[in-house]
């Protein structure tokens, strides 16, 4: 399968993408990749590794333009039509490539891949599903950032692909659903909090209520449902708590020497937990909803993290996840609100 | 000084407010305590401590009425006029009591507060200055769950009294405020989040932009402002995160008798960064902008923990943090928008 790579996306692009891109095309042997970008410099960066052996799988798609953090992602789709992002969807688009896998602007991403793959069938905004650490397990965060002014039909439409999602990557058989709220009642939260719960309760899913911030890490739902706004914030909290205490940590147990003997004899768990947190191994987050494979790689991602975006491309490519999504959504059609007629 | 105590509020009440009054008592001697609830409950509770020696600075309070969870909070007001947190704000604005101190339902107590102690001049929402803690120290999120729809402006009054509070807490000279929000650039985030960034760019405080989830904890702000529904799922996220962090190192360091044996050496540095994070020894949050001291503790409060919200309410009518919210808006009136007239 091909991958059209975002060779500009990112804090370190070309970088890291390049070298992400060489990993995966060593651990993958079923998978092609075409780099979208400036192809001077993905060539120079390409020279730097040992990828020879693997010119037949290496492509290249020049472009003329780069996103930058400051533009609106709609804006980017309109004004700069030879971007990185723009073109590595249109190759999605056109069947030219399989997936997109972009460290880049999310709104960019988000916003080509809505306007020109269109949604699916039944849905009518895409959600970015994140896979969060929790106990025993992981747990899938939708929408993690992709629409930050949801209305509650979304986030049902969010319930049913994480549900699907959920189902296809966590092997659970019924995925259970959970609103993310301030308050367990159904009362609880804003006007919106609550017109989401009433939706939800009557949507095909397994909802189980609201669920809350001190709650989900002991997995009481595999899916959590919240609009994109609060969503991003939640996982950038995550995110920059576990480095804290890593931070934390090093600085205690540096305080003496006993304490660094301990630190040295139990590095392995130290080690363990800090994989467990490291957004590295999880490496990109697929955009459901759109009409084409979409995986969002964080903004600094490292180059092993760009090397497992690809691998959760690859995957979700294989798992025909929005063939799934769009066959749950037809089997319980009449229960879906404002359904649309089939858009791709 | 006295301090009127919701005997009523929490998980586990009367027990640990009880409990904790006792652990007060003990610790200020400055500090009495009327317990406002069910008084045969709070005598029985409080005849299995030893506290004759503290019987004339403990007076009682009978009420008939507790606020459950499903309630809402304005109308528990109405509704429950005999409640536990109803007459202990009753108390404080009749001059009873200095302060209240409450585990008990958010909303109750802030719909109690706001209606019958009225915001302060030039305030027009209250909000909860929750302590973070971060790298070398701690910051102010303001609002952690007092108001969850609240206008642009109202995010100013809370940018303005977490100021004040970064000021008398943390000992900031000139504390800076950041906007949470999704991106650093003035453009990210929701027509709320870029026209409070508009708003706090022309107010009388220190701001510094936007900040994100995965920066805050490097504190590059002293307050950090938002609305009380992300705010307080950020809080419960924070803790959620802190508790699982600790049961994961458990877990790992138990696998093999070497990490077990490093941990006990490094025991100390695990017991300090378990006590940063501890909700315990924060005890209790202001209510920031209602005229008179109210702190509210945590839901699941231990002994513990209303012992420090106690400790937190003296130290609030010690530095007349009320006083100095007045102040410092009647210094900036003509630059805080829409100041109201004094309600007191």
């Amino acid at each position: 399968m091909k991958i059209a790579l975002d060779a500009m996306g990112g804090d370190f692009a070309p970088k890291n993408p390049v070298e992400g891109a060489v990993a995966a095309l060593r651990d993958f042997s079923d998978v092609s990749v075409v780099f979208v970008g400036d192809e001077t410099a993905v060539r120079a960066e390409l020279s730097l590794h040992d990828a020879d052996h693997l010119a037949d799988r290496i492509s290249f798609y020049h472009t003329t333009q780069v996103v930058e953090m400051s533009d609106s992602g709609l804006d980017s789709v309109r004004k700069k039509k030879d971007s990185s992002v723009s073109r590595a969807v249109d190759l999605v688009k056109s069947g030219g490539a399989d997936a997109i896998v972009s460290a880049g602007h999310t709104g960019a991403l988000v916003a080509a891949a809505t306007i020109k793959l269109r949604t699916l069938p039944g849905i009518d905004r895409a959600g970015l599903a994140v896979l969060i650490p929790a106990e025993g397990g992981v747990f899938i965060l939708i929408d993690g950032g992709a629409n930050l002014d949801p209305a509650p039909e979304h986030i049902v439409g969010f319930a049913v692909m994480g549900t699907i999602y959920a189902r296809e990557l966590l092997g659970c058989s019924e995925p259970k659903v959970g609103l993310l709220n301030i308050g367990s009642e159904a009362s609880k939260g804003t006007d919106f909090a609550r017109e989401c719960h009433r939706l939800l309760s009557a949507a095909p899913i397994r909802f189980a209520g609201n669920v809350e911030g001190h709650g989900i890490f002991k997995r009481p739902v595999d899916v959590v449902v919240c609009d994109g706004y609060v969503g991003n914030i939640m996982l950038k909290t995550i995110e920059g708590l576990a480095k804290t205490f890593f931070s934390w940590m090093r600085a205690e147990l540096k305080s003496s020497w006993i304490r660094m003997l301990g630190a040295f004899l139990a590095r392995g768990a130290f080690r363990a937990v800090k994989n467990r947190t490291s957004t590295d191994e999880y490496g990109g987050t697929p955009l459901l909803g759109v009409n084409g494979i979409c995986i969002k790689a964080h903004g600094n991602s490292s180059a092993r993290a760009l090397r497992n975006a690809i691998r959760v491309a690859r995957a979700a490519v294989e798992q025909r996840v929005n063939e799934r999504i769009i066959e749950a959504i037809q089997a319980h059609h009449e229960k879906v609100p404002e359904p649309e007629a089939a858009a791709a």
